[in-house]
């Protein structure tokens, strides 16, 4: 199934060319909270709730509809640093995910198809990052690898967008717009082995990433066991597996797309007409000694 | 007013040596949600909702109940790294806020009053870290330091909880129990200047950490302007304002005190019995190169 969210917020199937309107099987309540329809369902599984029923809800053409992230706002999204071995080198980063761990990205970073990355800094780089989304099913804490598959919903395409500077990798990651997801979430029994998806990356139209996901350093199920030894991941948390090399600076009027096989593609724009230089960024730096001054 | 939750999520005021409830004020459906009673009655404000009413409710000593952290599962947790210049010398750091921005910590790391930190490696150290946590009441974006107090619902002490490794900042300190958070929100109506307040953490009745927040070196107006000019706060988020020199390592049994003047007392235990040898932690390091592993 490869559901999401459209229009205000409707929960929705995509069947072919076209959507399946699902929303009156949620409650209503739930549907337009701040999380969305999709998470408060993958809430109501974890609980033992009723799957969706594919046989009722109207159906429109994909095309006269606006599709939107299938989780705007995601309780967790945990980040893979360095977690191919090409990304590793292109960066000449001297240890991996094994060393590192993992990183959290804000929830409020969330966009979906077709909305705009928006560039903070103009004399800062900000690169696209390609990846695998895993969303997480069930409530996980100190799984181990062989269970691992057991906790999760689906797989989405994800951006991890990220600026290049000498801040902590929450905040260059963070932004608002540093996270475009969807088009849609495909449920876990459609992806037989998400360490064998073909990934593609292209920034106007010229391919910049390209790599099988069974590259990954720590795969999905070493993802999820290794996280959910640090923290609980609850459902509808939000795992970005980590990027392959070919990163590399966006400008405004890019169009970004992640095309991941059985999964989806994911297109996106960017937007620098907000960026402001580095050293205008706000703070007490006025009154910091001038040792610690940028 | 000093609002927390207690016994099993409900709504109170502490007034005086006693707890008033206000849990019939709060949608029922809303008060046991995961974000709790707290969280949903910021919200409510934020969208222009009714004040609580202190004439109503039972009274009851708080001596017969038992305090909870007053937001268990915040939307977002914002950490200030570096941000007191006595524990950047102590640290040997060689920057501060001002060069590193902001960290985050997972939301499932928050445990209240009373609870227990449990250590996760048995050969790594884990210190405590004091601070004064604010938090958000209004969406802010982009909000100047003159206008941060008008985002501000209030105020709690806070644990940052941390792993002294090579591990990412997020990995560090968001293991679950890795936030101690209470043991209320004192409003903001009632801290005059957050930026002037005595701030002490004890461990086993000794002295560690002893500060006043004037020594913040981006003060609580500026964590606000800089960090909505990365990622939009929203009501309920929380923010570590980061801690001052005298951090230190954790032992079970010990016992962790964080008294801020005006805020309150928050004290909780420590538990080693579930710590296990670092290099045990789970991941895919049998098949990882040689060169990439631990």
């Amino acid at each position: 199934m490869r559901l999401t969210l459209f229009d205000d917020g409707r929960l929705g199937a995509v069947i072919g060319s076209d959507i399946l309107d699902l929303t009156t099987q949620i409650a209503s309540a739930q549907a337009h909270g701040p999380a969305g329809a999709l998470h408060h369902y993958i809430d109501r599984l974890a609980q033992g709730g009723a799957l969706l029923d594919l046989g009722s809800g109207a159906r429109k053409p994909l095309a006269e509809v606006t599709l939107r992230a299938p989780l705007p706002q995601p309780g967790k999204i945990i980040g893979a640093p360095v977690n191919y071995l090409d990304h590793k080198a292109e960066m000449k980063y001297s240890t991996s995910i094994a060393e590192l761990g993992v990183f959290l990205k804000a929830n409020s970073s969330v966009i979906g198809p077709g909305e705009d990355i928006r560039l903070p800094y103009s004399d800062k780089r900000t690169d696209q990052e390609g990846e695998l989304g895993v969303v997480i099913g069930r409530t996980a804490s100190h799984v181990s690898a062989e269970d691992a598959f057991h906790y999760v919903f689906g797989y989405t395409c994800l951006l991890d967008i990220t600026v290049r500077s000498d801040e902590d990798r929450s905040t260059r990651k963070s932004f608002d717009t540093f996270t475009p997801l969807g088009p849609w979430v495909v449920t876990a029994d459609e992806v037989p082995d998400p360490d064998a998806l073909e990934l593609r990356c292209d920034v106007n139209e010229s391919t910049r990433q390209k790599v099988n996901t069974r590259d990954l350093i720590f795969g999905v199920p070493e993802l999820v066991a290794y996280i959910s030894s640090v923290m609980t991941l609850h459902p509808g948390d939000v795992i970005a597996t980590g990027t392959p090399a070919g990163v590399g600076p966006l400008h405004h009027g890019d169009r970004v797309v992640v095309d991941i096989d059985t999964v989806g593609r994911l297109e996106v724009g960017v937007d620098a007409t907000r960026a402001v230089a580095y050293d205008q960024r706000p703070g007490r730096r006025a009154t910091v000694p001038a040792a610690d001054r940028h």
